[in-house]
């Protein structure tokens, strides 16, 4: 596909020691050369080689404006696939601004957000969930988080539905064969063959559906619910686990505005503990969960966290646990946190742990945030929780909202496919399935795309990539 | 000169599309060798062209981190004159730090701040007075700042000097020669030709010299005083310069807490616009001008505007007038702004204008803030007093304060060499004031220069320049 327009964009954020401008399309060079002078003169960058940098000025007619490098990529082999250059400059917002308006002027477009990359989707650089990945990769800010984004990119998964994909399409052109033939009732499509089909390839989309909640988790933060009174140690839980991780904590506003989160990154997963204000207000009960935004945060977590003193009755706390567990869904974790352990004046610690009700799925631990110690099982616990072993087994993880619900809709429509098979319906309707199937595939790597759908991709890019 | 370690940074700010970390020193292929992976095969960067760029992998081990471009430089033609890479990668936080983890365990260490162009600098890449200028010109926000920060770059005013220098240093090294054969009374140095030399240097000094007002006020801005009561139309004021010129507006906190910025750039130039506090409180009195405060803010400021309404009267103007004249030095101009011309119900403006006793020096204008009138001539006027003809016709001007009084000592030690010409006092001083005058010359260059020198001017440079 060649796209007529050449696109410029800042690439790097702010005021910095370097800026990198990208021009993109097929006027590149035109646009580029008036406005760029060598420093070996009479230099002339299009007749340079691809993939080499050339020192020189940037200027406006006389006025020089930057001492700069100029990268040179030919099409096809640049990130888009078009004939590219990259401008280093100083970072200075004027300097980055007037080379804007010189691109500009020389007659490039400004970039939209993404529109580098999705030219690179357009030009088959990438596919889609690929061109999707990039975002992902850019946002990563822990080790988790990049490792589903890096996988993505590579193409992880989406080679595997194409495959898949491509055989389902030979199987389609043969129904639809016989429907052509429908007359003679002939079968060139091995019905044995296709239900085995069917069934691989629903194997790997439920996989696929099924890793979903976990890549969510990875990639935008494992949501904990830390449900407690005020002053029960809450921050100095936090400090105490910031200090046996060397991890980074931040206070972020939610999304409401009386949830507070902070976040902590533990070995490469981001841990967002989530705190409810509907608790803290009702500040002299835990029991007193009857709070709608405290539901809405518990429900929003995969881990619901009661932290509560060595010094609580046990009865109270038992009391407490009754009322989150009538909350909680089959996927969610419930950890009982006993802080101050160390303080308790009435019984032992262990005595008081003896006194508490757990399910068997229910994991509690005692602590002392003030004196750090049970920090390093309360961490491992965390991180039991969230189920990593599937991480390391599963070799594909999706952690996009739109390939789950792709995935989901495909599934469906697989189990239709199969229970058409066991039916023998006739070829028409089975196509019709078939073809649902194929659809939803193929918009997870963008084999069926519309406007709209790369619309709403592109415009969570940043601008510049 | 040859360094031993080698440094790496992160040279873009935040977390953008695009990110660029630098390695330079002897080692830097060496320490990325083991961390990049071209993505062909068996390709080895360090036997790769300079000034080429190489697609690959990042890798921690078998763990990918990010698909990068990598460009190379070879000694001495780079940025510091040493072997340098430049990895550019996708502008995930994670992956910076991650790139920069992996190149420390490598070898590398981390950059202080402008450590690149401090090698630059020692490597005789550049003089000092543009190793300066770099961090000007990233800092640069406007046409006028950057103009000034490029001139200085480019080597504008300091090969010059350094020419002279030369020249001085050839002279003095015959004055000392004759303290050898001082009893036999010879003159090696040709006096005549001394003295028009040193007059040649002192003028040279003496208008690089003049041009830091001039040059200062380009790089920092316009500092423009505004003294009126609250409600007289300041803000409205400042919206119509915004209006007019399309620039740029934005409040930020003074120096001191009850002096307010806003800074508006005019034709490229930057105006401060410094309101004060002193002002406000005094609320009911113009000529109220007696707090300490208001006084500083006068002093520091290159402007001084005094915005009345046409509805005041004539003759509390006039003594507003006087009172502000007394503090005012001669580089500072007086500004009379009328505003609310429109809305004068007593007398018609020019009337009004007519009974305002304004001094040859001094402008004033009719605006109508509310209705955008009179902004056009009150924008020449503020343009008028800052005397761009000065930075048309000189073509060196200095903004740096180090250079300044490094000039105003070297212009001392100048006229001690002349006066000692004409009074023909011996050798031994007459060579000692020459010293002195080189010593001076050659710290602008860098030529004569301390740790503590190079330390004060890096340590404000970014990280990655």
């Amino acid at each position: 596909m060649i796209l007529e327009s050449t696109i410029c964009a800042i690439a790097t954020p702010g005021n910095g020691a370097l800026s990198i401008l990208r021009v993109s399309g097929p006027n590149t060079f035109a646009i580029v050369e008036p406005i760029f002078k060598s420093a070996q003169k009479g230099k002339i960058i299009s007749e340079q080689l691809p993939n080499t940098i050339h020192f020189g000025h940037i200027v406006d007619e006389d006025e020089i404006i930057d001492e700069v490098l100029v990268s040179i990529f030919r099409a096809p082999h640049s990130y888009t696939g078009e004939d590219s250059i990259e401008i280093s400059c100083h970072g200075s917002v004027y300097i980055q601004q007037k080379i804007m308006e010189l691109l500009i002027e020389q007659g490039a477009e400004s970039a939209k957000p993404g529109e580098f990359t999705q030219r690179a989707f357009l030009n088959g650089k990438m596919d889609l969930s690929q061109a999707e990945a990039v975002a992902d990769l850019i946002a990563s800010e822990s080790k988790a988080s990049h490792a589903v984004a890096m996988q993505q990119m590579r193409g992880g998964f989406s080679q595997k539905i194409k495959v898949l994909r491509d055989r389902l399409l030979h199987f389609i052109s043969l129904v639809e064969l016989e429907l052509d033939f429908s007359e003679e009732d002939v079968e060139f499509a091995d019905r044995k063959e296709l239900t085995k089909l069917v069934t691989d390839v629903k194997e790997l989309v439920d996989s696929l559906k099924d890793s979903f909640q976990l890549g969510n988790v990875l990639k935008s933060g494992v949501p904990v619910a830390i449900i407690g009174r005020p002053n029960v140690g809450k921050s100095t839980l936090l400090n105490a686990l910031l200090n046996e991780e060397r991890a980074i904590v931040s206070e972020i506003e939610g999304t409401t505005r009386d949830a507070i989160e902070d976040t902590v990154v533990i070995e490469g997963i981001t841990f967002r503990f989530i705190d409810t204000a509907g608790i803290r207000e009702t500040a002299d009960t835990i029991e007193n969960l009857g709070i709608r935004k405290t539901y809405q945060k518990i429900d929003q977590s995969s881990i619901i966290m009661l932290l509560v003193e060595a010094s609580d009755e046990a009865e109270l706390i038992n009391k407490s646990l009754v009322a989150i567990r009538k909350q909680l869904k089959d996927s969610q974790h419930l950890l009982l946190v006993i802080n101050k352990s160390d303080l308790a004046e009435t019984d032992t610690p262990d005595e008081m742990l003896s006194s508490i009700q757990l399910e068997e799925s229910e994991k509690a631990v005692l602590i002392s945030a003030n004196k750090q110690t049970g920090i390093s099982k309360l961490v491992s616990l965390l991180l039991e929780q969230i189920n990593l072993g599937s991480l390391r087994h599963q070799d594909v993880i999706i952690s996009n909202i739109r390939h789950f619900n792709a995935l989901n809709s495909a599934s469906e429509s697989l189990e239709r496919v199969l229970s058409g098979l066991t039916e023998q319906i006739p070829q028409d309707l089975l196509a019709q399935d078939i073809r649902g199937t194929l659809h939803y595939l193929g918009e997870i790597t963008g084999e069926v795309t519309t406007d709209e759908i790369l619309g709403n991709i592109f415009k969570n890019f940043c601008i510049g990539k």
